[in-house]
């Protein structure tokens, strides 16, 4: 694999679940590892909805990669964007404050992820952010709780419905999830707080292009969802797909519906970065990969979890979640070291442990393929599989804390609006 | 105190602990209160360096104002900056994002704390940030994790010793705090977490104009806290202002000391709305009022906090600390009562219980006036005291799980860099 008496080079770009699998499942490889990432942490995506709307803070689902790693010795990890790949020299160029470097790979492992993405309509992305980082959380987190502030302080009655007026388009997962939560916000979490609001008359909608909400689903699962969707409040609006969206509100077909705040969960692309591959892609930039998830032409070069696309021996794709990427990771480890030592390894096989989404305070789905459940049951089941996958002593009993008190008091725990415009004087 | 029938008018400016403590001690008076703050929560400010330094997350340490008040039914919470106050109409301009809207009032406080100050060198602030918001914490952390990833991708050894160079100018408490905890984390919580450097060979300097730190301690006590911060790997320079800061490294005389990570923890100014009064300020901005709080020639305004300054009996000043802004708060409430009985409130007393401040992991002074004690007594003594004065059971029980981890592993709980100008593609 390298020419020099050296331990080959492995370079992993990304430090979410596939990149982070894949560095801890070469531990004990006889490889070099650089794990680069633009931040300086993994983060616990499944729970980010929750830092969205101020159920925890963002650190109780966030560990710097540095102290996760700190006792693999093989690794180094550097805290950088990857702005170049070259395939033929084999190099990849980071860019960081400290300027610009290029470093060698013998194997590379593209891992970078997907970002939210507006079909075309980049202009969107101003009035309905999506979420995928801590960063995009933190801000949507301030949004939405800025609007009952500025529903609270605005004297204008239409203006007033206008701030409380919230949408959340896409009915997938993160969109039921925010829906969900927004709802018992505002139907519980803040009552009684406002003087000249209630809070409670907030509208919630969620806006689904396609026929039902939660579409990976069974049908049965999805109608089960609405009816819990629509018992916390919130109003499913299903084979809407949205044609506009602006400062003031968006537009289904002939109706213009007013709302302040418009979320964005519709749909995501893969990480730009694959377009440096020279590769073919799909439609949402993701890199169509072998069995082994390398990529076709480039032995040497992997692609695993949201950025990769690969079909399952059932036709389907491989779901873009975290067990898959977790997987994924686990398996280039395998292949690369199945390679050291000559042999081959076997195609990936995506084994599906089931499907769960929540919806919001003691209502879940959850689709274990031979048995399908939902209510408070699934709801338990989701807290503690969630609980049980977070990274850490800390944050596993941080959360706990934190859900244990929510559970009791409605309250939320990081209901602090930060950053923004508002640094004047007042304090 | 008010011409029409209505319950007499409060308006609070601020919500920190003089702001808060006045509202919460008028609940069962017959008066409406509006408590204007430019956030949205009451901030636990003695923690604040633990949030710079990543010990805890910003949500541990502050707490929603309506959250606080929503039972208390005669207080309407206001987020909004206040941008003008007329002492003749008795009104007071509120800005939000909703517009600009005056509001009346029978008695004002105006208890809007205090905001770093630079002597006239406001340049400096670009290069040697100061601590007062949760949003000032967050960027601190930031800028002191990204100097050692600086540190870590450069090549040159200057740029890295340049890198691996801390300052912080102030020997007061929060400087000393400040200075401790980071000499901690490149020692201890670092650790073994970078390939190219050694984090533990960062200097940290603690830079003093005045001849020896916790000058507002006794001489012997500044002196034990000088040699636990040493201990901790800190050097202490005293008798030393600072002539210049730049983005290279700060000004000693004839001495340029190169450090790309320099904060300010020298001064305070109150806040500019002090001047809105129309009377005459100390040098640092700050209200001198009569022994009722009230401002001079005007006994329907108050000023309470930092923003107030106070001789107390025995000459000195009524000290910038938390718990003579709450008792202030207190007193004010009792001076609005008083004179909706027709009755006069005493003059105010500071009751001084002592003063405490920690040095780092388990280290601290503690002067209780009769007694004195510094070490590890002292640090169990702040830390419960302040954990006890902490607002919400979540808030404690966290910080208590926090620092029960830290105390044990070396880890802090926050290591998670947010904001900033680095959203761009890998991950």
């Amino acid at each position: 694999m390298t020419a020099s008496g050296e331990r080959p080079h492995v370079v992993i770009v990304g430090g979410g679940f596939a990149g982070l699998w894949t560095t801890r499942a070469l531990a004990s490889a006889p490889v070099r590892i650089t794990l680069v990432d633009r931040g300086n942490h993994h983060l616990f995506q499944p729970l980010l909805y929750q830092v969205a709307t101020a159920g925890l803070s963002a650190p109780d689902i966030a560990a710097p990669l540095r102290q996760i790693l700190r006792r693999q010795k093989n690794v180094e990890v550097r805290m950088a964007t990857v702005s170049r790949i070259d395939t033929d020299a084999k190099t990849v160029e980071l860019d960081s404050e400290t300027g610009r470097q290029s470093i060698g790979f013998d194997v590379l492992l593209l891992a970078s992820g997907a970002t939210h993405a507006y079909f075309g309509n980049d202009h969107w992305a101003r009035h309905a952010p999506g979420l995928k980082t801590l960063d995009d959380a933190l801000d949507l987190r301030r949004k939405l709780l800025l609007a009952f502030e500025r529903a609270e302080s605005e004297s204008d009655p239409d203006e007033r419905d206008a701030w409380l007026s919230f949408a959340i388009v896409g009915g997938g997962p993160t969109g039921v999830e925010l829906a969900g939560t927004l709802a018992e916000i505002a139907r519980h979490t803040l009552q009684g707080e406002f003087r000249n609001i209630d809070p409670a008359r907030a509208r919630v909608r969620l806006v689904e292009a396609g026929p039902r909400v939660l579409s990976s689903f069974p049908d049965d699962l999805s109608a089960r969802a609405q009816r819990q969707l629509e018992k916390l409040g919130v109003e499913v609006l299903t084979g809407t797909p949205v044609d506009d969206i602006t400062a003031e509100g968006f537009q289904l077909g002939e109706r213009f519906v007013r709302a302040r705040t418009v979320v964005w969960a519709a749909g995501v692309s893969a990480s730009p970065l694959a377009e440096c591959l020279g590769v073919p892609l799909d439609r949402a930039g993701r890199v169509p990969v072998e069995p082994d998830l390398s990529v076709p032409g480039h032995p040497d070069i992997f692609v695993a979890g949201d950025l990769a696309t690969l079909k399952q021996a059932n036709g389907k794709p491989v779901p873009g979640v975290a067990p898959a990427a977790k997987q994924m990771g686990r398996h280039v480890a395998n292949a690369i070291r199945a390679r050291l030592a000559g042999s081959k390894v076997a195609p990936f096989r995506y084994r599906d442990y089931g499907n769960l989404a929540t919806i919001g305070r003691m209502a879940a789905v959850v689709d274990l393929g031979k048995w399908t459940f939902s209510g408070i049951v699934a709801w338990w089941f989701w807290l503690l599989a969630h609980l049980f996958f977070l990274i850490g002593f800390r944050n596993r009993s941080v959360v706990l804390l934190n859900w244990s008190v929510a559970y009791w008091t409605h309250q939320r725990a990081a209901r602090i609006i930060l950053g923004g415009d508002d640094r004047s004087d007042t304090k």
